[in-house]
């Protein structure tokens, strides 16, 4: 088999957690889970082993969080990356379209593993063993997602009916549903036919851009004019900008996964969290005797159940419970955990 | 009447109120109570006036806050100051000591006035307005005190019984009790007999020497030689390290107030505060109509009864109640209201 080429999407702006995550140094650099960046964490997922071999990763992600990427790149041992670069956010549909064009030069038949740069997975074998069993579906075509068990009538997802078996774990999709009301969401979980997306795929270059090209076409020709005019410098890509903005801003999940007759689901424990709240993190921490989870230089005292976080100066709480501090350089943030979906009101009070 | 020269005390330590006040940078050198530092707050407090005239102010800090004191001295206009540079703490009766004998070498009938440079006065008029009505008692030799009715049995202040009137709103010192055991200050303060020693104080520089001639001679005869040894640099007074530390560690309370017959009071409502914890500085300040009080660059979303304060980075506030919350560039505090005295473990676990 072929390496996999690693593609780290890497265009989000996780306006959810404030004031680590911002426009100018989102989510994906911080420390969130660990004392590594997120970028880190997913690159050190697709490190060639034993079980898979994967090529040379490509990075996609905004123009403006270049040399950001490179930092990552160069501390992870993986400077000779191709990178990507969007000149504006257009979502994961031109994204990707433009990704299998920039790899269908190369080699179209390659096979493509999708991930987020800011998704938390805990389970990496699992995750690549999961590659191993998708690895023919895809080189037979398929779009091959990876599939979560939910924990919730969560509606910011995509939710995927598992169809008849097409192989050792994997399966036709019977249905894709993207981001479902609370009702759907909820006869969803309770028929327990259905799982999350991960926004993780597998497929073969040629086999997205021919699915692009029957379900969006107007998103692959925009796509195909920025790659076609990109100015390239070493392994970057600066897609043309122009060209790019022709693009309609769409995820893949809306422009494919939800028409298309060709995808397939490998159903999968892998840990995973999108990290969507700082409750979230909380949820899926490491916790001390005392329910908290701490990153960075904190000292509790008589403290529970507290989320406590900073990589800059020391926080030190005092007989406080369920509450969430996050320092960053950007700001501090203290709110109970039942608020934490709430930091966005910081934010815009603060822009 | 000649000018009242004021002498600034600004060599505490304020370890109370981590992460705002360190050995570095101690409370008077922050805002605290305002959006100008307690220092400036103080200064400010002795600027001449119609009502009183005040001369040229005289520092008595630590040496190694010279710097700092120079550039407040400067911000309020004051660069002309004297400053008396203390090698090493040694509280404030040494601190006094060296402050009379060099005001001595000047004037020693003129009149000094003793001000901490950590303390809030909310009614400086008042201040000025008890200066007055205490000056004939101090020019006639008599240490006046000025006396706060007691709130609470607060253990940590010096308690003064007020004695026979010798003036218009200026008595006799009955007796005075530094930091009395909790039934003690209870029984004080039932007794309505009492009130607290705020550290300010009304003396002839002549009298003090006086007093501590007789009450304290080894501290005295440390400081006559600290100030003879001094190295001088325009207005700065170096105190000779080796002298000055051989001076004992007292505060004027127990060194002479708690003893002499020779003390005067004037009892006066200054709203003041020592700003002994952020508790206190909720207390003290001014509450928007959820209770909260609020310093620098904060926002607050659903909180109430919380103290915020910031003049660094932006923080805020979401759903939360009676924490105070306080950041500073050496760290970030978290805690509830009640255990606001607890600090100290904050300030430990960081050093």
């Amino acid at each position: 088999m072929k390496p996999i080429i690693p593609i780290i999407l890497s265009g989000g702006a996780g306006s959810r957690l404030w004031p680590l995550s911002t426009e100018l140094k989102p989510k994906q650099f911080h420390k969130l889970a660990s004392e590594r960046t997120m970028f880190a964490e997913t690159l050190e997922r697709v490190v060639t082993g034993d079980d898979v071999a994967f090529g040379v990763p490509m990075v996609v992600c905004g123009a403006r969080h270049e040399t950001q990427v490179l930092l990552e790149l160069d501390a992870s041992g993986s400077s000779h990356a191709k990178l990507v670069l969007e000149p504006m956010a257009r979502n994961t549909a031109p994204a990707l379209a433009a990704a299998a064009l920039v790899q269908a030069e190369i080699d179209p038949d390659a096979l493509m593993l999708v991930l987020p740069a800011d998704h938390v997975i805990e389970r990496p074998l699992a995750l690549r063993a999961a590659c191993l069993a998708a690895s023919e579906a895809a080189q037979n075509g398929l779009i091959v997602t990876f599939a979560i068990v939910p924990t919730g009538p969560e509606i910011g997802y995509g939710y995927i009916k598992t169809g008849a078996p097409i192989g050792d774990g994997v399966y036709k999709v019977a249905a894709f549903r993207e981001k479902p009301d609370l009702a759907t969401a909820q006869a969803y979980v309770n028929s327990g036919e259905y799982a999350w997306n991960a926004g993780i795929f597998l497929f073969r270059a040629s086999a997205l851009i021919a699915e692009l090209d029957q379900l969006a076409p107007e998103i692959l020709a925009a796509a195909r004019l920025a790659v076609k005019l990109a100015r390239r410098a070493g392994n970057s890509i600066h897609l043309d900008a122009e060209a790019f903005s022709g693009a309609s801003s769409k995820s893949i999940d809306y422009a494919v996964m939800e028409s298309t007759e060709n995808a397939a689901v490998v159903p999968v424990d892998l840990g995973w969290s999108d990290v969507g709240s700082y409750a979230t993190l909380w949820e899926i921490g490491q916790k001390d005797s005392n329910g908290n989870v701490t990153f960075g230089t904190t000292a509790l005292f008589d403290t529970t159940n507290c989320l406590a976080q900073s990589h800059t100066l020391p926080v030190a709480l005092i007989g406080v419970s369920d509450l969430v501090v996050v320092v960053s350089e950007s700001g501090i943030l203290v709110t109970s955990r039942e608020r934490a979906q709430d930091v966005r009101l910081a934010s815009e009070a603060f822009k």
